[in-house]
């Protein structure tokens, strides 16, 4: 008996232990799928910005994730779960990282304080890479990077703990399963708020009409969202937070036909709207999908994510002439990509999702977190960048954008 | 006593549960991985052909893949994996999905059903992947999408099922561990039909002879191949179809070393060939590797490995000399890749091959196979591309031809 | 009683084998993540070349996988790993690969012999490739094959014995982690002593003084560095040699943060130094904080991973000027990354790094191991290339520099 009793509890500690090996190394590959995204935005806004903007984008990209992961640490992980002040509309739980004594076993999660940290930390950059593409080719590049710092070390978090760090909209049963809202949408406000501070770039709205400024590479472009698509199952599949088969796989099958049906709804409105069999504009419904199915990636059907995602590919041909049509000049279409459908995700979870808990989900809580994320956001990078804007300034002088910000700011060019 | 057995059954339950949490897990990651498979393709593809036709190719491989995966949802997988109705030539298990009863648990697989239906999704559509590459510079694009659809809902599915979803070869003990011949040479056999029925690129086959139009970035094709490389990983690793440590790293093993020795083998015979050391020639010997090793990566030793990738890699450069003789156009290499290595690999399956089963994976029960999917689906994309030639046409007019499909289908350049 | 026993060693054994299942399984997908590292360098540096040589360095970086992997496979890994004759200078356990009886068992290992060989195969070939970069532009291709083939399969290892494989440096209580000596500094020898005696590329350094020579792809420069941090999670950790949680999550966060404290690093000095916003610089101060990490992962606090990155990508800078004013041509700048970061980081670990055994790490010791080494490897490369230079020549002809080695080598060109 005795005999009997030491093996089964070694046997359930070791049980225990692989199951968060397991759960841990799920978060890690996660995690490092995730940070595939960044390359995926680096090629995706230098394919589609000119030849002449290139060097400055890909730098751009380079110093966000470094601002991103060091902020991150310094200070957003613990405005974004402030531990024992979580609950309302503000927290912060100290500079630096301090794991907890049981930081490192599963009394704390499925997964190790550093795997929280590091997951979390990946997912934050994402927000400022997600308005460089939008403000690209007549930003100043000090000014983004002062803006960077700002929005993903304060805005970001703080809108984040509403709902991941226990906070109010938690509370009230908003719901965003990897951020359709609280990191896409929060993107794309910041984005919004860049692109109407900073205007159009020149000849882009003229007399004759709105003017395509193509990007330079198509190729660069396209790699970008397989990469992007890539790294969403790291985003939306890490998002389960542990390696639950079934979540993390129906997660998988969710994502992907999200995607796959935002490519087929955006080459049939583009080719209604352009005749023309546009790539930009598939490859756009494809991260359209993507942004539209965050949210309720492991709460809805798999026929309600092609829906999803199928709808979210409509908009974006729908969403990139809306804002031209208001002169918002956003040469990657991020805030289609972002703004519209991580609206359109969020929303559409209090549509299709199935949840037990019969609070959860809402309609009318969806819409109230988008709103209130929204202003919250939009309102902090208004001022920021208007601040910028009346100080420093934002934008680059008309000389410097006609032979490129990649001469202007960094006396190279992209292509020798 | 009663707490042993209380704990011993709890113990017993968890490291069920962790081993079901990480075999699930190694499934999805090669599913991550196999998805890379398509960029791999598209930047491939996108480096082998004219600057003129980049979009084109980018705009193809972006919708295949959504094709893919939407047609294997809404048919390819019910009637590549038809249940009851297993065993023959033909079966279907409805439109749709729906998981069966104990689909999330252990008593279905080492994964769940929606992990196998997104591990098996990720691999139908490159057999589309495949045809796109061999008839690019002068298909017409809508023709081509209709083609898509039908081969990889209809014929993909219904030869994949004669081995992996239980069918008559399966039953005489045909052996295709990952696809050489269900996957590479049915995308093969798909491109040989398009080519032969297209004809050649206008300038390639002369009165001087052969005259080579050679791809517009190197280093597009590179990549492509290295991604490639990676996603096999998951292509031939995940057909374990568990994460059991000794198949998955011999499978690992033999992948690499086979790829390796494609390249050393094409090496050789094009320095022989062409007196030159000729980058996509050891390209494509890394592919050839990687297809030939495809059908017996779990069951051929390691030196074996080595062998087999590098005759395949050898019979690149002869393969591509064969067909520029017979006058059938394949930009990119794919028939060389795809269909004679894949016919290679899983003929060598009958000659290296080590099966406790001493009926498994006989030379003879192998190139019946062969001939057998050969036969089915050249027939099948033969008769396919001839109905659409013959009724809305499948090649472009000679102008679009000259100046780029680019313009001529999607009024766009890639490079602007 | 005896139902409960025969449960708790059923559990036992099951719990065993989900465990050993967990941590081959993080071994394996660490060998995906560092194959991807060769993707990483020949985008690197095939951006940072020339237009006209594009070619050859991607057909350099196909073949160093190919050999590095077999001639790993042949006797590299038995040189470095010899088993019996381990704990002093020089041991070899024979040709081939023949795996032990207990080796697919977590006797052998938490991950079995072949998944061993292959992750350390992937290592091998890497510092082939760090040399491959220095030597661009100027170096026959096959006598640079050559030189690969006796760099990976005898010099590497042996070296790496030393350490990895219980040699005698490993006995004095030299760390390194993951290879910032072991594999990056050991190619940055193999770099110095290519480009000293192959001297600077032609217009380099003029009277007039020292002419950048700017790549041709700043887009593939950068893709190249986030694919190798991508490729990094992999080779630190994968290092830990298990999916303990801890460990590898702790190894995570402080890779990733001395990555991006080396971006911030480069960025102010190069700032200071140039007075510009480099792009080539932040993506070398990246690269030099993940070379200078790499010692040290597992054994050093956070803190104290952004203070080594941040030194390390402070470094780039000095160092890219340090070797300019030597006249020592490195196209790439693999000499300052890999050499200059690679002994920064052995040397932080003697002044950061936190051991139990108070003899582990000590900072004279890591002196030691760098210049042990160097020493060899240093000699070994400079004595291999001398011969090769003395008899077949190492550099092709002014002619040939002139138009291109892609002409010149390969009777091709990189963009049609």
């Amino acid at each position: 008996m005795n005999d009997a009793l030491v093996q089964a509890q070694e046997a359930l500690a070791l049980a225990k232990e692989a199951k968060f090996i397991a759960n841990n190394m799920w978060l890690l590959v996660a995690t490092v799928l995730v940070f595939m995204m960044h390359l995926g935005f680096a090629t995706l806004e230098a394919g589609f910005v000119q030849k002449k903007n290139v060097v400055n984008i890909l730098f751009k990209n380079g110093m966000i994730i470094a601002i991103g992961i060091l902020t991150y640490y310094l200070m957003g992980f613990n405005l974004m779960y402030p531990g024992e002040n979580e609950g309302g509309f503000f927290g912060f739980a100290g500079f630096g990282l301090t794991p907890p004594e049981n930081g490192m076993t599963p009394a704390y999660a499925d997964y190790t304080y550093w795997t929280d940290f590091i997951f979390q930390a990946m997912f934050a950059a994402t927000c400022c890479t997600i308005v460089s593409g939008a403000v690209a080719e007549r930003i100043k590049l000090v000014p983004f990077l002062i803006f960077c710092i700002l929005f993903v070390s304060i805005s970001y978090p703080i809108t984040g703990m509403w709902k991941w760090g226990a906070g109010w909209l938690d509370a009230r049963g908003f719901y965003d399963f990897a951020g359709s809202t609280i990191v896409h949408s929060v993107g794309g406000w910041g984005a919004l708020a860049g692109i109407i501070l900073l205007g159009a770039r020149k000849g882009k709205y003229t007399k004759q009409g709105i003017k395509p400024i193509p990007g330079h590479s198509m190729p660069l472009a396209t790699m970008g969202v397989f990469l992007l698509w890539f790294g969403w199952f790291g985003f939306n599949g890490g998002s389960v937070l542990s390696a639950d088969p079934e979540l993390v796989s129906l997660v998988f099958v969710t994502t992907t036909l999200a995607a796959a049906a935002g490519a087929i709804g955006a080459f049939f409105i583009s080719y209604i709207m352009f005749k023309s069999f546009d790539l930009s504009m598939i490859l756009n419904g494809i991260l359209g999908g993507l942004v539209g199915i965050t949210a309720g990636a492991d709460s809805v059907s798999v026929l309600s994510a092609v829906l999803i995602g199928f709808i979210a590919g409509m908009l974006i041909p729908l969403s990139v002439s809306f804002f031209d049509r208001l002169k918002l000049d956003d040469p990657v279409g991020a805030t289609s990509v972002h703004l519209t459908c991580g609206i359109w995700g969020t929303l559409a979870v209090g549509i299709f999702g199935q949840f037990d808990d019969p609070g959860t989900g809402l309609f009318m809580t969806q819409l109230i977190g988008v709103l209130a994320i929204g202003a919250f956001t939009f309102t902090f990078a208004f001022i920021v960048f208007f601040i910028l804007k009346v100080s420093v300034g934002i934008r680059v002088n008309e000389q410097e954008e006609l032979t490129g910000l990649d001469l202007g700011e960094h006396q190279s060019l992209a292509y020798a």
